[in-house]
């Protein structure tokens, strides 16, 4: 059975993980916060998957290369300088660095994409969210990921094409853009629609999450997938066959 | 049967209302436009449906009233002045103003209201709408009206709880707010859902219009319901019996 | 604080029970099983809510009379019997038996039997249902609950109109029918949309259930009302105020 | 301009598409039905749809033979023998034949197809359809469609993957079917969506058809891709260039 390491295991994601790996075939070797020894965790894991901080993370990947340990990295706000220490860990070992560890979204994200190359200019793009009422930020980050691939299937860029905010006298649709809307409420997980509407049709492409469980379901499947792998660089569409 | 006379007959919804007379068992008396005489027409109609412009409702209410015609008042853009002279023939003649003719969403609007109500402020409230891509404002009138409902429900108005623009950083959700969004693209006649979201649950009601013409199809079974009734101003509530 | 004491403390209900009562400003009065004593348990509560058994009831009953404690009965299963002792009691204690504690449905059911009254026969009646994989029985007991309220919303039974599988060379839809569709699959804890279907528009109310916690919400929600309350039979929409 | 002469002219599709033809920037070399010559009107265009009947489908072919023109097949009821004589023609002319002419749909298939070849068999597959009251049979044909779309991607077919009413005591899903629900009502040009259900989370791929107007326009979009193609046989999806 392959052997996860949790670096940041008391986190909420951490945490999740660990309660998720026996379902999906794997054994928790271990897990440390601040003040543990990455090294040691290293050793003893086939493969680890690191949700602690950024400020953690030079220290978690010097501890992979050492050890020649395959990494899946899901630690939100790295900067540039974090991502070049990524990059040189892959020359060595296998590492996984993403955003979203949800299959279902990395599997949209690649559908919505296709669609938007296939479906000409006279379909309008529209993408709606919604989140439970404690979230801070609109669009989500999904919401976003999920418009860079639409504008990459049309061959521009989300920054080129996002209209975010619809209200008052707004004027015609422009031809090209990409819509945003949000709604929060209750206790919502995560609901996500991509809308192509064209003249008297539309195409819709959706994701709903029941539970945060799903995210710590996708990092313990792709952490199995990346144990035993060469170096190099690898992202969850590779995880799905994509 | 019932003869209905059609004031604006050359307008999309003039137009549209000819189309669907005969299907819902009334006949057309006749139309005018700009130029023509509403007098005879009224001593013509049993009922008149008015979607010319606000410059033309002193005249048709006068007609209205000379020949104790009942009138449906459709038009879109009155003034205040123009609402006084409305109250004034109400008092002589059956009198039903309104800004939505559609049965269905009369009727989600009561249905809105009475949710809005009887679920406590735990159950937040947000409103998404979608229209074709000519569509020049947001949110829709339609989308502004199931708001009111909402906000009555709540003991408020819309102009105290409306949120109207989520992006960027918003911070979370505060209580008792009704949040609006709108999506626009294709040839989409008109979506609106309202959605109750309280922890682990969501109510949502909803209308999806397939086309215009359901439109004239509310105002003539509007027309034909006010046909025969006594002086007074009726509402399309009233219509539906709620 | 009202102290609610469980009767079938360690089946599902009862411990999701017992994880909520504080959230909702209640407390723990205690719970029993098979073999528990329900007189201690009536005396030390304010409010009774069972979801024991079937065969557990006529003692659970006893218990409450004679301590004059309101008792919320949630067990499934219960023959004409059953429910006779529960008219009985109601005699003489608060009693509220349902087979159906969630607030949202509560409010669906009566909006639906609305719906169906307000919007004439050329209204369409359709429900569907989803649920996780490891449902046995289909529709859910919840879409026949709502199916009940639109047939009586209609003036008919849900037995006289209901049509449960379309499937081949089924002929034109007949009127005043009420279809009724489900869906399985993954871990949906239960949706629910039912469809008004009129030349050119819809109508559609639903409820989304993201967790069987909700269930377990209502019941302490209904009972913490039903504490206090005079001898006689009262309803999950007295609940709501509906 | 490409010139477009339409077998079976006087048919629903057959004015539909005449009526969408300029709009699309082609225009009509003409049209005929039981009795008209098709070799006539072969020779004045640069390509041929057909949407007449079975019988007329030796002669139409036999005219875009003799004339080397394009001819887009999307007569329905077509028996063995009449695939046969398609394929003959495909040796000389190019020739598309094909049981939907919708792009949206053809797309939906494709990325149906790619979903269930992506996600595991712990997804369980569901698809829904819903259309007017007027239709006699179910599943839809685009349903149909649909699962075999999805079957392909699980490596097996619809029809040992089906399960098409789901009423009474179902037992538990049993994995790898695909489960059929269909609703009736209103006027519903025809709504399809198709769920992948998970632990936790779904992915749901769905078309909305507004109105039947959509066909027409697929079919002369697909008509204009076809003239001046060399001969073979081509389908749908080389039309949208998947």
């Amino acid at each position: 059975m392959t052997a996860i390491g949790i670096l940041g295991s008391a986190g909420k994601m951490g945490q999740a993980i660990a309660g998720v790996v026996a379902d999906l075939g794997g054994t928790v070797a271990g897990g440390i916060d601040a003040g543990g020894d990455p090294h040691a965790l290293a050793a003893a894991s086939d493969v680890l998957v690191d949700f602690s901080t950024p400020g953690a993370l030079a220290a978690n990947l010097a501890a992979a290369r050492d050890t020649g340990t395959p990494i899946l990295i899901g630690t939100t706000g790295l900067a540039p300088s974090h991502l070049a220490l990524v990059r040189d860990a892959a020359a060595e070992i296998a590492v996984l660095q993403t955003g979203n560890v949800s299959l279902g979204v990395t599997l949209l994200a690649k559908l919505v994409q296709e669609a938007a190359e296939r479906l000409g200019p006279e379909w309008d793009i529209e993408i709606l969210e919604m989140h439970h009422r404690h979230k801070v930020d609109a669009p989500s980050g999904t919401a976003l990921l999920l418009g860079e691939a639409a504008a990459a299937g049309r061959g521009t860029t989300l920054a080129e094409a996002k209209v975010a905010d619809r209200a008052g006298l707004t004027g015609a649709r422009s031809e090209g853009t990409i819509g945003m809307a949000s709604m929060r409420g209750g206790s919502v997980a995560g609901d996500h629609l991509v809308v192509f509407a064209s003249e008297g049709e539309r195409v819709e492409i959706g994701h709903r999450a029941e539970n945060r469980a799903i995210f710590a379901r996708g990092a313990v499947t792709a952490a199995l997938w990346l144990a035993g792998k060469p170096a190099g660089s690898y992202s969850m569409a590779e995880v799905l066959g994509v």
